[in-house]
């Protein structure tokens, strides 16, 4: 029974701890930050980053993976008076993959009722945004976005530096409650929170906030475990995951879903797709409407926060996929094209899409609507599939927000650089500035084992085009699961591509952080270097590896260069000299064309 | 005395097989080039690959460190009848740091006179190509960028598909010996080969050639040995790199580059104010020009293919790195800086550049020209200094040019996305289309210890922009030594930049490679998958952390989706059904827009 009470990673980051700002509007909101100390010879302020990791990193929470983590929003939810409980839908045993005995994963030890909308209204943050209502989510949003600058900058004086290209990106000095509601309102930003999911810290995906990323977890028919699966979740959480996709396929979903979900801080979505194929024994044809709804609902009440739904997968789009070098590369796609095949018809995701609208209005479901038809190499990157699809997808995002349903449109995939930009700008025209979440993209199909890397190149390019949610590729992709330590290096991957395109869409504060980490580096600051980076263990790691001691944290050189071949030592030198010499004055002197300065053809 | 004969890494990459072809002006140059074979069932022939690893990868090929590599361009030298041997510098005890005994690296064991051009002579590439000659050295780089792609072409009667976004580069459907001859008479592009290093494989580096990569090695006063060095190289080289640089500092600095060159297949550069700064006790200000000058007729006779020189740092640019946030981090930078400053004069490299010309040309070492007021961090990127000291580079280059010196300009370093792309354009405009040569650039500094990735984003698309190499870094910049592992991490991820470049740039041969690779997933040809990959050990490794057995090797499923859930398998059904079906025509009358065509506005 060691499985019932997995152990997780817990304790802060080095220098750092969790603080909580709260809010004006909704003043028992409580708003997680980290802050990063830097040392006393600094002189400088704490850093404060954005920070995902749930109560994990608190080292006066208390953690009980059976208990679940506390259901922060469950008052928000109650006090709109617009759900009811309800008794919710039995667990079958399919649902678990008719796993018994000791191959079935416990359920959670605790149950909530499930809760629902009353009288078919919508209890969406859209439907709530459009008529005017911001709601605690906003307000939490809108002060994790600002990261505490908006007091800063007013203690300090300081005017934000304004730097980059937003390719017509709107991001606002700081971020209101009212900007929150109002990007809601439009469709251009979503916050995934089922009100099944109360545990989760509300975040916005959306062009005008920082970009952000998703890790991919999930069991499958060959290997991995529930309690492997929670720490999973925990440890991407805790180098930055926005949010986690549980992928599971094989037996016990419903459970390690249950687990996941009890005791994540951040928004879980799923493809629920799997689960009902499972349901009918991995037989895609068998897949049926009343199987697929009656998944969508037992997941609705579990509190998945997004579903990916592949409805835009068309009878007819699917010849335009046969002479592709690697025809269907998307689970969900290929199975939707083999059921509309084989019954000769529109699948049951595009003609009941209203009604899959019903469910998601319901329970506040965010979608994600599927990129079925991706390319899945860089032969087959923006063809005709691929396009034909993306405009579906854009038909079906009007039909979602019509019913108040918030929706997120999925991207590829494997491109070249070349055909990058080109999917962010139709992806924009058709899907009316619905945010973007892409795969990737892979930039180049000759380096498995290294695609965190091919596509966290593509990554950062179209996170600065506007993708609003990148979705990790750890370096196991194409090869096998990613394991702890794939699933780290692709979550730290993926933050360097999303800050990347923060800097470059010229957000505010996101140089902030790059500033203090280059101050520590010219100050021979190590400590702080470590501390300030995505990665302080491995950084520390690599440090100690050639400087083991103590005495070179102080030290003004490393082992690149040694002592004598010290660019930042010698230019302390130079500063130092330049003060003595009163450089500002000579500055000056050599802008004027002072006799020192002979241009060269004069000379030559 | 074991360092004597260190032993490097040899024998073939898996299914792999180094072929040679002939040349037609000279038919007694043998071009190398990778032959990856296929499994049978695939049906195709085996992929053509650049090949940079030298004879260490023949397992025909007597390797034995302790002589050297054949001198295969020794020849082509001797022939031109422009160039004499002679005695050459005598060693000195400075050259090695006053190095003794048991401290003393052995010299190499051969020691063959150095060669230089007779009476003032230029015997550089460009002279020849601006003669109209076309060098054996132009016709092997000819061969070598086509990959025999021109012959099968003609066999298959295939057009090249041209797809891509150059910038303005004019890449050739096929490279001709007199493309090249051209494009180094316009300067370019660049064959860095010493007359003294003959070992070296011809290579060029041009915007209009296949994007090359740079790995540093060297020894430091920290740490590191003569035998890992000449191990670095090879291993370097065999995954990849297009050239090496010693980066060398401490003692032995001149015996440990004798080995590396008399074993590098590939050309070998250096930064000689490091060995300058050693010979003159790590004082800046005792630099002069007669250490200077005398250090690079010690480099030029022992072959080093390509010198960093630092003299477009200027004595007026000094002031505009006061108030950055990270200085100068150029090491040569700041000390020629530091010079300039203590001395309140131009430095000896700016003011006896003319003179360092006329050593260049006579043994053909090429000219990196320095960026040595480079960002070392976001915030200093694009600055005042950077742009001046670019001007003056393209000031040298013209002085450079004027004496048939090769000439290849360094650029940053540390650079957000949006801000890329100006690094390139100004360069172009400023110094002639003189080759661009870009380390990194990192485009956040938020990640130590991932600086390969942060930097390899900024790699791919500087590349795509028009870069010609490309330096790598490796995961331990700013922490420390990288070690075997780091270096085989940074050239490969290096690799992938250049690749992705050489893909959005419209390259015609350039997505071979990826279609073969997609082709073999796609038909689950595993082994192919692996063999075909830039690190074919690293992929097989973990696809059978997860399914180790052999019979996987053939499983048309892996471990990430199991068989149920695989997408390409379902792909696979979803043609057979569609044969069945005759697709074509049901295709046909999709678009005819047949009765199964109901757009979604009829439908709600």
């Amino acid at each position: 029974m060691k499985d019932l009470t997995p152990t997780v990673t817990t304790g802060p980051l080095p220098a750092s701890r969790r603080v909580w700002h709260a809010g004006t509007r909704h003043p028992d909101i409580r708003v997680p930050m980290r802050e990063i100390d830097l040392h006393p010879t600094a002189g400088e302020p704490p850093v404060t980053v954005y920070d995902s990791s749930g109560p994990y990193t608190d080292p006066d929470a208390q953690i009980a993976i059976d208990r679940g983590l506390p259901r922060l929003r469950e008052d928000w939810i109650a006090a709109r008076g617009d759900t009811e409980t309800y008794h919710g839908r039995h667990v079958q045993a399919a649902d678990n993959g008719f796993a018994e005995g000791a191959r079935l994963t416990p359920e959670f030890p605790v149950r909530n009722a499930p809760r629902r909308a009353t009288q078919g209204r919508a209890v969406t943050q859209m439907a709530y945004a459009r008529a005017g209502i911001v709601t605690p989510e906003m307000e939490f949003v809108a002060i994790r976005e600002n990261l505490g600058r908006k007091a800063q900058a007013e203690a300090h004086a300081q005017t934000l530096p304004r730097d980059g290209e937003g390719f017509g990106a709107e991001i606002p000095d700081f971020v209101t409650p009212e900007f929150v509601r109002d990007e809601i309102a439009k469709g251009r930003a979503i916050i995934p929170a089922n009100i099944n999911h109360p545990e989760a810290e509300p975040m916005a995906i959306g062009r005008n906030f920082l970009v952000k990323i998703n890790a991919n977890i999930g069991n499958s028919a060959v290997t991995s475990s529930m309690a492997e699966e929670v720490e999973k979740m925990v440890w991407a959480t805790r180098w930055g995951a926005d949010t986690v996709m549980d992928l599971s396929t094989g037996r016990n979903i419903h459970n390690i879903r249950d687990w996941i979900l009890r005791n994540s801080p951040v928004p879980i979505g799923t493809v629920p797709l799997y689960q009902a194929l499972e349901k009918v024994g991995g037989v895609a044809e068998d897949l049926s409407w009343e199987v697929f709804r009656d998944t969508l609902i037992e997941q609705a009440e579990q509190g998945v926060d997004y579903f990916t739904i592949h409805a835009g997968v068309r009878l007819h789009m699917i010849p335009m996929t046969v002479n592709r070098v690697t025809g269907i590369v998307s689970r969900g796609g290929s199975i939707m094209a083999k059921w509309c095949l084989h019954h000769h018809r529109e699948s049951f995701l595009y003609e009941h899409f209203d009604e899959i609208c019903e469910i998601a209005r319901a329970y506040d479901v965010s979608f994600s609507l599927g990129d079925g038809l991706r390319p899945g190499s860089i032969a087959d990157a923006n063809d005709e599939a691929q396009f034909a699809e993306l405009e579906t997808l854009g038909e079906l995002t009007q039909i979602a927000w019509a019913r108040d349903c918030q929706v997120m449109i999925e991207g590829p995939g494997h491109v070249p650089m070349h055909k990058i930009k080109a999917n962010m700008d139709k992806q924009l025209q058709v899907c009316g500035e619905a945010p973007f979440y892409t795969l990737g993209p892979l930039t180049t199909d000759i380096a498995p084992g290294y695609d965190h890397i091919t596509s966290g190149i593509g990554a950062a390019m179209i996170g600065w085009f506007g993708t609003a949610m990148l979705c990790y590729v750890t370096p196991k992709e194409h090869l096998g699961l990613p394991d702890r330590d794939d699933v780290k290096v692709g979550v730290i991957t993926y933050k360097i591509a999303a800050h990347a395109a923060d800097l470059a869409k010229g957000h505010p504060a996101a140089q902030i952080r790059d500033d203090a980490l280059s101050r520590a580096r010219f100050e021979f600051r190590w400590e702080d270097q470590f501390n300030l980076s995505l990665d302080p263990e491995t950084a520390r790691s690599m440090h100690d590896e050639t400087l083991p001691k103590e005495a070179h944290k102080v030290a003004h050189f490393c082992s690149m260069c040694g002592p004598k071949f010290c660019s930042m030592r010698i230019s302390h030198d130079i500063r130092a000299e330049a003060q003595k010499d009163g450089m500002a004055r000579m500055a000056e002197k050599f802008r004027e064309g002072g006799d020192l300065y002979i241009p060269l053809e004069d000379k030559a």
